[in-house]
Parts: C-alpha cells; structure tokens; sequence
C-alpha cells in the first residue's frame, strides 16, 4: 500500500501535532540522519536546466530507504503569481523497490529547510541565543522562527523585510505563537542586540544583505537565501570572519554563499560537528556562519518522518500505484480480469 | 492542477480506446519524438544499487515539458510474489517546473517496452513479416503481441516458455483479440517460419535463449529481455551476424546485449533510421536485431501521450500537491487560513 499525502493533507497532519512540536520532531529526525550521514548513498542532484529555471531530482538512501524528491527553481514564476519552488517526493523500500509514500514537498520543503536551520543552530550557536534577525519576511520566515523556537532558546524575532507588506503577514501569522516579534525598519536595527542572523531573501543576484561591519562577535549566522550558482546574501567579509559550515560540501561550493571563495576556503560538513568529528563552535566569541542550500538526506529525513507518523496516526490516503497481482506474470490479466 | 493516473485509471482509459489503438496512438506519439532525438536532454539513467536490486531515475526534457520516471528492478521480488519492476512517472513543465501528471509506470511501462519493439519492427523488419515467435509469456507479452498488430502486419504469434502455465495465462489473455496464437514445445519450434522473433524471458543471467543457429536469413530480432548488466538473452553468434539497433548507444554498450561485444562493435541507434539519417534494413535477406533496454525518451512519450489523452478526454484524478496561493510568500498562510 502506497500512502499519499497531498498539500491539504500534510497542512492537517502537521495542525493536528501542532507546527512547533511536528518541527522538534523532525529536528530530532534531522538529527539522528545526520549523525549516519557515512552510511547514505550521496550524489549531487541530477539538474535539467531551461532558459527560465531548473528542475532537479534529489535522490539518496541508506541500507533499507530510498527516497528523492523533484524539485524546480523558477525565480520568474514569482511575476505568474506562481511560487519559485515546488516538490513532490517520494519514499521508497530499498528491499522491493516499492514505493511507500508519496507526498508534496513544496510545504515540505519549507518545513525541512527550517528544521535543518534549527539544527545546525542548535550546534553552533551560542546555548543562550534568545534573540535571531530574521532577513527577509517571504514564504520561509514563519517557518524559520517556529523551527528554532522549536529546538533553541530564541523566543524573540528582530524581523525585517524591505516590502512592508510581507512584515504585515508575518506578524499576522506568528500571532499569539509565544514569540516576540519585533519590527525593525533597516537590517542594521535587526541585527542589532541579535544573537543569531538569518537571511532568507528570494532576490536571484550577488546581492550583500548583510555586511561583515554589522556581524558581532559571537553571532550565529544562518543563510538560507544563497543556494544556487550566481544567488547569494553576505558580503564577502562576512565569511571571511566566519568559521563556515555546509551540508554537503561538493554541493555547497556550487550553489552556497562559498562559491564566492575559493576552493580551499576551510569549510566544514555540519554532520562532522553532530558527531564531534570536527570541532564547532570553541569560543562565546566565535562568529559562526551555517551556508544552508539544502540536500537530499534532509528531505529523506523529513520523509521518513511524516511516514512514520501516518503508519502510526493515520492521516494519509491509500493510492494504487503498484499493481497486486496474485499472478506476477500477468500483468496484462488487469485488463481482462483474469 | 496536477492530473493523476493510478493503475486502474490507467487500466480504464487504454480500454476505453481499447488497447490495440491505444499501442497505435503510442506507436505515433514515439515516432515523432524519436524524430526529434536530437532535441531532448539526455542522459544515463541515476542508479541506485543495493545487493537486491536497483531504484533508477530517468530523466529526459525538450523545449516545453519535462519527464521522469521512477523504476526499480528486483529480480527476487517474483518469490515474494510481488513485481520486479514498478515505475512512477511524471510530466512537468519546463517553463514554471510544475507538475502537469503524475502516473503510475507499471502498466505504462509495459505499454511503451511494447510499443517502442513494434516501432523498431516497423522500420527494420521486413514489411511483410506476418508470424512472430514470442519467447518468454511474462508479463510483457501480451503487450508485445498487441503492439505488433497495432504497427506491423504480424497477426501470428508462436508462443513458447519454458513454462506451461505462461502459455495458459497468455493464450487465455489473447482470445478473441483477431491474433492466430500458435503454442510451440521449444525454441527450435517457435522460431520455425517466423518472420520476426521476440525474446522478453526474465532469467538474470547470461543465458543464451536463441542460438545463431536458429536464426534465419531476413529475421528481424526484437530483444527485450537483456536490459541490465549481467543479463543477456542472446548467443554472442546472433549479434555478430546481425545489425544491431540500439535506442542510446551509451546506456545499451551496459545494459544491453551489446554488452556481450567490444566498444568497436558497430550499433547504430533507432532514431538515425528513423530519421533517414542511417541505414536500416538494406537487403531482404539481413538479420536485423533491435537491442532494447528502454529509454526515458520513450517514457516521456508515454507521459506526453498521457496527459494529451486527458487533457481531452478525461480519466484522471486532479490532485493537489502544488499549493494556490493568492500571495506566493504566505505558504504559511495554509496553517493559519490567511
């Protein structure tokens, strides 16, 4: 039986456990998939790219699931009242090679994305950060500040975004949620007395949302935003200072903020940090920086986890994909009955 | 809106046209993209090996819509009694990286295995071949038979396996279907006065099914089953005094019977003879041999004939995996109704 969730389907699932705790959850996931992050089968994604945009397959597995996910990248679609990025995934059995799940991703995404933030946040920020700068108020920022109120300290946001509207549907939706909002009118106010900084801005250029004169020691910084060949947020001078940690470093050098440096700029995986393979954070004083872009065990992760809830809670519809045959040989019997 | 195709959907719209003009249209729908090879992105298939089988995403793309499939290959899932091969596919479009269906591959793929041998057939085999021997009575026999009466002149089929009930389940699947079926006790059997035979056996193995010297002056061969390394179907003498079809040199000199030969043994891909661009059959006497292992351009075919089929007609479930929003930066705008 192939479970299948659809967008409706995932937005109840994660009501019913409530957003904050489904995302503790999934850091947790997160967590226990990166620390056998040896044991996954890792390839850069596959990438078809157009004139307007990419459309990627990002597959991965370990010993007993195999899982991927279609994803596209259409900067344009924003002005076709469309949005940028959407998926779809899929779970699979590594024994058979019959699917388990399929499920939107594009709501999934944001939730995975965030998560991951959360995670690495958890491991390099300082323990006490309470106040993040949120960059850029578009379709991540809500899920940004639940996922780390979810696995950190941070009960306040410093929230900026340059089109007012955006600050107005933030603020309507993170209503009541126990964090503080506060608005800020330039990133300088934002990042002012922050402990952390993300930047999720959606323009696609070499743009510098942040500048290193505005990064304090000790601050966590958290890009979100620069995750494709020629998309990035911070000024050079901020990874300079940095110590930089990435996901999946072949990845990273392509489409993360350190394809502004060169090749032998230290960077470190953020899996060696969970496992205390490399060092983190070693000082209050550190500024440490987590160039997230996303990667295909994360969305595994994410997979293995909503399958796991609706194998135990329910929640998720039945599809017939994979045909049950008494007779394997007969395939064609599906159309006389036999 | 995202159309769906589950296996009985599918099984519903092929015998609402019935599947003998479905394989028609098919047959159609590949010829033109096999017309234009030229224009379609390509590449090797992205595998995923673990010791009981194999999870592949094949991907293809031309100028307007974009296609993948899922497939796994588990030669041990016939003792659990569950398939070897299952697919899922979905058709997207380049210019947002929406998806336009997505369809279960089972049924499908077995449809255009089918329909991509009687297109080969149509264009290599003698014109008046009339009598095919069908080798191995799997699941894609039926289908094979089916789509040489959509596309060629064959309207006798010698049918042998190895196994009695194969025949059983085949001879009843193809009553009343205007086929003569001829149930044959050997190889030796089936291949005498055919004009053209198929050999689509299961075994994974290098097994030698049909020997060179059952091979007949004027034969066109169409074989289906040696798709994966270390499978092979053939008699290394039948290749050598054929010529050999392939669809994409680079995954057939693999997966292929070519495996069989050296890098130097000449192939020539289905599309050139097509397209006029090389020679195909050149005598009545030839041995012709179409070396098939599937290609995701025939997949995109099936994908594109798909969605043609429901877009007009209907048949297909519309589900909702991309969200509509009225403001794309608000996806979180699903949890609060905002």
């Amino acid at each position: 039986m192939v479970q299948f969730l659809d967008v409706p389907a995932v937005v109840r699932l994660v009501s019913r456990i409530g957003p904050v705790p489904f995302l503790a959850g999934l850091v947790d996931y997160l967590e226990s998939d990166f620390r056998r992050w040896e044991s996954f089968e890792k390839s850069a994604r596959l990438a078809s790219h157009s004139s307007v945009g990419v459309i990627e397959l990002m597959p991965t597995a370990d010993e007993t699931l195999y899982a991927f996910k279609y994803v596209n990248g259409h900067p344009a679609n924003a002005a076709l009242g469309k949005l940028t990025v959407t998926g779809l995934g899929v779970l699979a059995s590594v024994e058979t090679g019959y699917p388990l799940l399929v499920s939107e991703m594009t709501v999934c995404t944001a939730l995975r994305t965030a998560a991951t933030s959360a995670l690495a946040a958890k491991h390099l920020a300082r323990p006490e950060s309470a106040t993040m700068a949120l960059i850029g108020l578009g379709a991540q920022a809500e899920f940004q500040a639940l996922a780390f109120m979810a696995a950190t300290q941070v009960r306040t946001i410093r929230a900026f975004d340059i089109n007012p509207a955006a600050l107005a549907k933030f603020e309507r939706n993170m209503l009541a949620r126990g964090m503080t909002i506060v608005a800020t009118n330039s990133v300088d106010e934002a990042v002012d007395g922050a402990d952390i900084v993300t930047t999720a801005t959606a323009a696609k250029q070499r743009a510098a949302v942040l500048h290193s004169s505005q990064v304090q020691a000790g601050m966590h910084i958290n890009a979100i935003g620069g995750d494709c060949p020629g998309k990035t947020e911070l000024e050079l001078g901020v990874l300079t200072r940095a110590k930089v940690f990435v996901e999946f470093e072949p990845q990273s050098r392509i489409e993360g903020e350190v394809q502004q440096v060169p090749a032998d700029f230290a960077v470190t995986e953020l899996w060696q940090v969970i496992t205390g393979r490399a060092p983190g954070r070693t000082h209050a004083r550190d500024v440490t920086l987590f160039d997230s872009v996303g990667f295909a065990i994360e969305d595994f992760s994410m997979l293995r986890y909503l399958h796991d809830i609706v194998q135990r809670d329910g929640g998720a519809e039945v599809i017939d994909v994979v045909p049950a045959l008494r007779d394997t040989t007969n395939l064609f019997g599906l159309f006389t009955g036999t």
